[in-house]
């Protein structure tokens, strides 16, 4: 009996979980907790119904393996587990379309590579603040000693959260061996952004992850009676933090990447006194370095011209700071061709703006494509997230079919 | 025996005050607490070796007066309480102020007209969030309804507060009756700006009041992922805040005022997210009413314009509004000439930015002034508020010689 493939069962499924980890604020899959482990409890017993071994490893992720012809492995991959009041789609989609073609894999008889399906451990970081914890164990660059300080707003430490699902920090990157014989990685989801929906495309091949960097900007002029000070006189520090944000968003044009003051703080923060101090952070990503590296020193010169002019002072702290990731040129060109392929010979090559599980991968030398497929209004993390239905199905269609070129790749 | 009047006396007054009812962190009376009972008591002591009666009216304002051959009245005041962590002189030097010149007219005998000192209670506002209660209430606007519904920070009601001290909300504008015979009021007061200091100035003789609007402007965009969403595809509502601001103070310099845009937020106000709305406050200020609303219809032309251009709403919302409030013609140029007889036929008249006591006079229709002392660096508020002592003589003097001729023009 050959199984079809059947993208229908992949929304069956999403609704399936959706209804068991879900409360009318949306999906509670966050790792470490009692919701999440439902989850997996869950996708286990569907996994039960398949030829494969199951296990977790030392850092808590979840694989299947179906044992191919040769021990040489293609992983697929992403992650159950959610932000609170999280969308329907945003990780799991991308282990339940794995599931559907690790099915109809598994229904042709033994593959000529191994297979394998991983549902990454927190991959949201929404507990404890440190995403993508699973991957980055296994690409061998957890930080531990950053790691084991980290704490839930209940005081709760990670260690400890973690150990009761199984997992001891310590050892966690002992999760490396799993990708030994990796030779391909595969990680379908959902956009997270407008771009495929304004262009109106379905599906989108992801060419690597944006390079970020994310920084603290101070301004501090002099807090002043609204009233008492004339304009003259004043060292706003907030007008300059206004310059600032605006600079940023036309260096950011310019460039060709994106730029964000997402958070602002003035001190004191009362409407009767002019802002003594200001902090804003800077949040700045590009797919090429140099082009990144060349809008923070812009954003930087920028800052201190307007502090300059303003009679402020300006310190800058360095919060995050991640190389852009650039993904398998072969494999991308297979995502691009197995997309041509089910939606009338129209692709479309993207960058990744947000993080996933697949930049560990890369980075650990595995190489590694993602599959994007539309967003509607490019809403994420919160319970509007939707992807219209018949997307969903085109996007499951697709990733068979690159999953299908990747094995062929692997075994020649 | 007629005493001269002390100016040195008022300092030391002043620092004997603040070791009493300060900390390392500044002066800490403020209103309805027993560090402010401590420095009335202190006060009442004072008052005690002088030939005046003491009262306490029904909102909570202590009135020291001094008969005089009329009932007609000449009014010196100010107020003993501060901000937590407040400075040495706001307030309190102008009843200090008061209190040497009330020395120095009652040891000259009975005056032509009474001679009235009042410490208004609760200037500050800083515990209920309602300022000028004790002055309003004697205006006969204190707004009861609004008074009542106010609580602290730990829940105490207004009314509850205010009764341990012997005021009955209810009641409280039966004050009113303190201002029947009044036919001047005089008060003295640190600038809490930088302008006179600016100037080389010691002394400024106050015009008015400006009027002030205070209006919340909610911006709304949508929100994005800092990474997801192409520049060209955002509607960030922080950006149209941003040149608001800058908008505004050049609308102010324009027309010669004040504006500023003291607190500022975002949501969701995390680094990684476009800010979907933000709410920032708009405070103007001018000396004149027909500028002032000619800025706040600029101002909402402004918001309005950049709403569009960058695809975001705007509401409004107001917080405050006062009109201007000119003090009396005749009475400034009284304190003019006291000023520039004191310092070699220098003055300087100047409006006041933040609002005192004396706009409830004026408002009532007591002729009305006040005499401003530079403040250093235009600090205020905090524990760094400073005067050079050779500024507070020059202002005691200076104020002496007003209140002579204030009494000379009532009596005339």
């Amino acid at each position: 009996m050959v199984a079809l493939l059947n993208p229908q069962r992949v929304i069956a499924d999403l609704r399936e979980l959706a209804a068991l980890t879900s409360d009318e604020n949306g999906a509670q899959r966050v790792a470490w907790t009692p919701t999440w482990a439902k989850a997996r409890d869950w996708y286990r017993a569907k996994l039960a119904e398949l030829p494969v071994e199951v296990e977790q490893d030392e850092a808590g992720n979840l694989w299947a393996t179906l044992r191919g012809a040769s021990s040489k492995a293609l992983i697929m991959g992403s992650h159950l587990d959610s932000v609170p009041n999280g969308g329907w789609l945003d990780g799991c989609l991308g282990v339940l379309a794995g599931l559907e073609v690790l099915r109809r894999i598994a229904a042709r008889g033994r593959p000529p590579v191994t297979v394998r399906l991983v549902d990454w451990a927190d991959e949201e970081g929404a507990r404890f603040g440190r995403s993508l914890f699973g991957s980055s164990a296994v690409a061998g660059r957890l930080n531990l000693e950053w790691v084991s300080r980290l704490a839930d707003t209940d005081g709760v430490r990670l260690p400890d959260a973690v150990r009761t699902f199984g997992v001891n920090v310590e050892t966690a990157e002992q999760a490396r061996r799993q990708i030994a014989n990796a030779g391909a990685y595969l990680e379908m989801h959902i956009e997270q952004g407008p771009v495929l929906e304004s262009l109106s495309l379905p599906l989108g091949a992801v060419i690597g992850c944006y390079g970020i960097e994310r920084h603290q900007l101070t301004f501090v002029g002099a807090a002043a009676h609204a009233g008492g000070f004339p304009m003259h006189l004043r060292r706003d520090a907030f007008l300059s933090a206004a310059r600032f944000a605006l600079a940023v968003r036309e260096i950011a044009r310019r460039c060709g990447g994106v730029g964000t003051n997402g958070r602002v703080r003035n001190v004191p923060d009362i409407p009767t006194a002019v802002a003594g101090e200001c902090a804003i952070t800077l949040d700045m990503r590009h797919m090429d370095a140099a082009q990144l590296q060349a809008m923070v020193n812009e954003a930087r010169a920028a800052s201190e011209a307007i502090a300059g002019e303003e009679g402020v002072s300006v310190a800058w702290r360095t919060i995050y700071q991640s190389p852009p990731q650039p993904f398998d040129a072969h494999l991308v060109d297979l995502c691009d061709a197995a997309i041509r392929e089910v939606n009338g010979g129209v692709s479309h090559r993207m960058p990744s703006g947000p993080g996933h599980d697949a930049i560990e991968m890369a980075w650990a030398g595995v190489p590694t494509v993602m599959l994007f497929v539309q967003s509607l209004r490019g809403l994420s993390h919160n319970k509007e997230e939707d992807t219209r239905p018949e997307h969903l199905e085109l996007a499951v269609r697709a990733f068979d079919r690159l999953a299908d070129k990747a094995m062929a790749w692997l075994a020649a």
